[in-house]
């Protein structure tokens, strides 16, 4: 175990906390709710960001940038869209400071105020659109597909780091489109995306699903989410895509005139993930000793560490290790040979704690028998190998790691989702087992909301292509025709 | 011409704004001085990032990611840097809106009001450092070396599409060394970096130099700088690298034991360069028909257009077309094959407009002989090519196409650096002809500000590895023993 790091079994949450300060992923900022995302933390998301913006772009996507300060009335222009944001809006009301008269430093300059309060993005709906009323005229114009990485903020009370911060990154796609058909399609098309990322690199089974009202963006027409589970049976939303119908149209007036030169409001999409992918990587995975990564996801791919007790055999054992380091490198495999003048237990820990997902160790003795010790961190199986072949070896590992990682998190998912058919049976199962619940639920607004009044939990998707049965309301009773999937969530 | 384009020779400053709107590269947002990026805007700057990211990879350095707020009182910690940076400053006050009780939209929440004023950051040297305070205890923390790719903000009076915007996009390197020589020697090596780049990327030749006193970083020791020529005689510069001495780690007390275990403040440095490059690479090649762009950074490098007169040519071209495109894609070169039903007279000068450094135009008479159409765009030659070979041809004159703008681009700074050793002589040059002017100066910031009042030529830099030679200041006859550079500036 990790030095002072908490057990997962004892406290969660504070396993959790202390793992993404002493995995060097992130810390607190002095500013509230703000964090620092470190080095080692950065690499990880820039891996996210590479893999998602080529994602993005081999379905036809551009990126652009939108300014980061909105007018406070854009944000009233869409009757929803304000109700659900203004209430958390980080607001610049002056453009300068000046020295206090009585020398204590600088002060807001009462002469800089603005004319109209701007609010920091927290998300680019109203500013994008009030752009693309420029851009779009004529069906020719249609699809416009464009996607931004940008920082937001949202002023949250309670923060936690990667799961709730003030400031975040995300990237936020913007799509126009000349029916309502295509924009759905469009909707759905990049919560594939999004599935097939968290799936295949994150290695996080997630279900896909649709919001209820509400738990709905505010100003989308339908929210459709993937839905993971943690290893502490609660549920995070990884990923969000809004059908926005005609909403943010109609607010900003964009209108395209079709192939009968008939004037239309454009169709519109939005979708978005965060920095908060990172609290779910790693809270899915990880484990009493630290983080454990995906390989395709791993800054670090392989660690090679010399076990040696003189000068002389480090020089030969390095030797030995620059070939490897070499031959991995040129198959794009991330490796770091560690020869810091430090104790091997120490380094073994630090990787462990650090999550890369495959250590090698060479001693005199392999040297001698040309041989390596090789170590998954999943599994924490240790194995000698023949040097001669072990570059396949380290490749067939890295995917078993990978392909590892993803059934471990689907067999606890399948194992925590579980269907009742009373209230009583609910909340037991919500005490003492977690996960997912599928239950019958009336489809009011009205019972979801007493449901999470009395027991915390909330609606996490009406799962697509959902079983129809017939089945009655676990709260009241009345007739209802599909399982919902009820959990606490993130 | 393109359509609309005001020529360079009549007025260079509304053909550059023209053309930054019409090549589709940015506009202006409905916030003063906040520009939208448009995605082939955001595909050179792209292009950009991706380069520098690795060539600052490729010299030690990691990114990570601060808060965009700053505490206010951070600011005043660093003495000179408040002075550069209070006045410019956008204040976040209030964490909330309210729906206004006459239903009039929203307003700001006055029960919402920050205890201290946060601003958005104009730079991070004072977060960043306040955070090195924590990861910096002994020599082994020892170099620490971090950069960010970030907004920033800088509330301008007058703005203007990428060279001066309220907010704009940047890296900011921020790194800290045990002694003085390495901090000096990092500040030198991000200067290469920058140069590099500028002249082996963007084709923009540059003056390597140090800042006089009034011109350097708020708060740096030392501010050394890249500066570039227009096309209209004005300097741009393009990059900065500050060595900051010990100023921040004495202003946020970041000490580090040495190996004698005395503790000592650390030395730093920062460096960036921004969207402002956009505007350099956009004046430096480009013409009356639109932009000029370097191969090595132009989002698409080829164009194929088709010349047809039915279906049946079109689809027989198209063939041909995309073997050759496949070809060079093979080869890591980005083709557009252009089949939108348009005239190809107006195709031609859109991808003109665009700077496309190579167009490819093939049609039935190509077909039949075996042959393409190759126009460049810098010199607009248009050649006839047997498709035996054409790709080599391609890759060639992609070759020669970014040695042709930077060898134009440096025949035209040669030209225009003028030796001086009056002020007439001076005044008449800067009027006259425009470009650097290399003077003597007596050294102190009097001359220097009255000379900018005089003419508002400003000094750009002392050049690196300067001559040393005796002569006397132009203004006041005091004795110098260098000529320094002097200009009018974006």
């Amino acid at each position: 175990m990790a030095k002072g790091l908490p057990k997962r079994g004892n406290d969660y949450s504070a396993w959790y906390n202390e793992l993404v300060k002493k995995a060097d992923l992130a810390e607190n900022s002095a500013v509230r709710g703000c964090m620092v995302i470190k080095p080692y933390g950065y690499a990880i998301w820039e891996k996210m960001q590479q893999t998602l913006d080529k994602m993005f772009k081999d379905t036809g996507h551009s990126n652009a940038y939108f300014p980061l300060l909105i007018p406070k009335s854009y944000l009233s222009k869409e009757a929803d869209h304000v109700d659900g944001f203004a209430k958390e809006c980080a607001v610049v009301t002056h453009y300068r400071l000046k020295n206090a008269e009585d020398g204590s430093g600088v002060v807001v300059d009462p002469d800089a105020k603005l004319d109209e309060e701007l609010i920091i993005r927290p998300t680019s709906e109203t500013v994008i659109w009030s752009t693309y009323k420029n851009w779009i005229q004529s069906y020719r114009d249609l699809p416009l597909k464009v996607n931004q990485w940008a920082n937001v903020m949202r002023w949250e009370m309670r923060t936690r780091l990667f799961l709730r911060t003030s400031e975040f990154l995300w990237q936020e796609g913007h799509t126009a489109h000349s029916t309502k058909g295509e924009a759905i399609e469009e909707t759905k098309q990049m919560l594939d995306v999004y599935a097939d990322f968290a799936e295949n690199f994150m290695a996080v089974p997630v279900v896909k699903g649709v919001k209820t009202a509400n738990e709905r963006f505010a100003g989308a027409v339908d929210t459709f989410c993937i839905e993971a589970m943690m290893q502490d049976g609660k549920a995070l939303q990884a990923g969000t895509s809004h059908f926005l119908g005609q909403n943010f149209a109609k607010a900003f007036d964009v209108k395209f005139s079709d192939k009968d030169n008939k004037l239309e409001h454009v169709w519109g999409t939005s979708w978005g993930v965060s920095t908060r992918l990172m609290g779910a990587l790693i809270m899915a995975h990880s484990d009493d000793e630290g983080l454990v990564l995906p390989p395709k996801l791993a800054p670090i791919q392989v660690v090679i560490v010399p076990i040696y007790k003189s000068q002389e055999q480090l020089d030969a054992i390095s030797e030995k290790a620059k070939e490897i380091q070499k031959a991995l490198q040129a198959l794009n495999i991330s490796v770091k040979f560690d020869d810091r003048d430090l104790r091997p237990g120490f380094k073994f820990a630090d990787w462990e704690l650090k999550g890369v997902p495959v250590r090698l160790a060479m001693g005199q003795r392999d040297l001698e028998n040309g041989t390596v010790e090789i170590a998954r961190r999943d599994t924490k199986e240790k194995n000698t190998y023949q040097l001669d072949g072990v570059i396949e070896s380290i490749q067939k590992l890295l995917d078993d790691v990978q392909e590892n990682i993803f059934n471990k998190a689907f067999d606890y998912r399948e194992a925590h989702i579980t269907p009742v058919d009373t209230f009583d049976e609910f909340k037991d199962v919500l005490e003492n087992k977690g996960g997912f619940i599928a239950a019958h639920w009336d489809g009011t607004s009205e019972t979801e909301d007493k449901i999470k009044d009395l027991t915390k939990a909330t609606i996490r998707c009406i799962p697509l292509n959902n079983k129809q049965e017939e089945g009655a309301c676990i709260l009241t009773g009345n007739p209802s025709t599909q399982r919902v999937l009820f959990a606490k969530a993130y």
